[in-house]
């Protein structure tokens, strides 16, 4: 058995895989479809598990939505779930996906490495600023009237969303603990952990020390950086839909960028360069990084050209300076 | 920290969960009310852990069932996931109660263990007999119209239930090998594991070795008696709601068990003493894990005796000779 532990030089890598990872933006939104997409990109994995020991953090935006809509459309059925219940549901459905094809593509490979997902809370604080401007739209629509009545009766904030009507709002304060760090570190040596999954199910410390789930969404690629930390990985690599971060994105004068250092990312993002929800967090994740960790690499490049992006001939580097 | 690693000594336990050790018989099928009744669960496998390593397999039945059918009755709004998914998401959704209200009754005893949920597939062979005859109904009621179409257009199984309209039902297969057990072992020194929920995502393997999903229900009781193998563990206890196994059961002349060898235990099962599909898979289960460890044991009895009956002072207690 060719295990990670035999492989005394080979460096640590904490992959973010972003959505178009686990699903095709023009496909079906079913399970099979999901199934098929994750097949793919574990082929990309298990090739950057030969010169790599990996962890994999995935978003979980669309499914975690479709579990909670599905959820409130059957409630006169079973009763509704809360949202981090809805969370871990995802991480489950999403890990479970990514460990079945990624042990499949590695055998391929012929690497008897054992795949793993732990369901992973990520503890935030109830002091975080997010708290007090829920930004993140979740669940179905609504019209004025209900959304008023659910404000009452549950407390939920709700927005009115672009004249399609009012949807709950949660905050997505920053990742600060990772509740089970002790058991992803256990199993690095050995095994793919797939942790962390659509940022962590959200919990808040009570004084007593107990953890309670709350209805939040964390930034994935910021939960990702947390864990590239705990486990001092060499390299952060968030891979999204486009090869390079770019400036002036989509202008006649856009520049895809092969490199960053913090200080040009710091100017890029005062210009206003990368757009918020989107860019500026994979950014922002990548220069926290490699300002903690100022010999460590992050990447942001696409899952196709990962590899490359690897050996240094494609992506954009992030480096402290 | 006091980890598992420091008590040499501790003896090695599996315990399966039942279904009323997550939730109340007769309170509201919500995720909250599930929570408290996991809350009062851990408190019991908090006292169990200052003498075992413990590893928790629970059941899903009342939770994958609630989880299909909100996914059945909302497919108008978002896709039907498919059984295999529903498993995982029930892993994902009852593992993160456990470990979020064991990991505080822990601290409570002040013991730092950490406590992790692993998806967990397992293997099924689809030559075992139970694809021949389908016999657990899954999901919601049909009219005979609707089951015959369901039959004709994705190849289900209907069968009518007892006057009440129509089921798919599905096998129930032995669980053959458990796909994670690496992990789970790897875990078991520093961690309390909670694998194998609802008896692991059942999967079949292929020709070329990928996994497949399928829908298959698998007993928790043999799952649970598969992994206590596996990690060889000295105790195999199941818990469920009554403190002993009783012969003659809700006869005037019934008798609670205090042990059983192999031979009393056949006996019994020969006189039809062990109702299918509840008392009969758990004592197949104890028979089997002392069958394949004849100098270990098994022990059946409720949550609230859990201790007693590990001292030997109540349960029914299950051996070899």
């Amino acid at each position: 058995m060719v295990s990670k532990k035999d492989k005394k030089e080979t460096k640590k890598i904490v992959i973010a895989l972003g959505g178009n990872a686990l699903q095709s933006g023009n496909g079906p939104a079913t399970a099979e479809a999901q199934l098929e997409v994750v097949k793919k990109t574990c082929e990309h994995i298990a090739k950057i598990s030969v010169d790599y020991e990996i962890a994999i953090v995935h978003g979980n935006g669309p499914q975690v939505g479709r579990i909670l809509l599905s959820s409130e459309a059957a409630s006169d059925v079973t009763p509704a779930m809360p949202f981090d219940v809805c969370g871990a549901m995802s991480q489950g459905y999403i890990g479970y996906h990514l460990q079945q094809s990624l042990k499949y593509a590695l055998n391929m490979h012929n690497r008897r490495v054992p795949v793993v997902t732990v369901a992973t809370q990520m503890i935030v604080e109830e002091t975080d600023p997010a708290f007090q401007n829920p930004t993140k739209p979740i669940g179905p629509f609504y019209t004025e009237a209900e959304a008023k009545a659910l404000a009452e009766e549950k407390g939920y904030v709700m927005k009115e969303d672009a004249g399609r009507g009012w949807r709950r709002v949660v905050p997505s304060p920053m990742p600060r603990k990772i509740v089970e760090i002790d058991a992803v570190k256990d199993l690095w040596d050995s095994t793919i952990v797939i942790a962390c999954g659509g940022g962590g199910i959200p919990v808040v410390e009570k004084p007593d020390g107990s953890l309670e789930g709350i209805a939040a969404v964390i930034d994935k690629d910021f939960a990702a950086e947390l864990l590239a930390e705990q486990v001092e990985a060499d390299v952060l690599m968030i891979l999204t839909e486009v090869e390079k971060v770019a400036i002036n994105f989509n202008k006649p004068d856009q520049k895809d960028l092969d490199s960053m250092t913090l200080e040009t990312a710091t100017k890029y993002m005062e210009e206003g360069q990368f757009a918020a929800g989107s860019m500026l967090p994979k950014v922002q994740a990548a220069m926290k990084f490699v300002r903690a960790n100022p010999d460590k690499k992050a990447i942001i490049s696409s899952l196709d050209k990962a590899i490359e992006a690897l050996t240094g001939s494609t992506g954009t580097h992030i480096t402290f300076n």
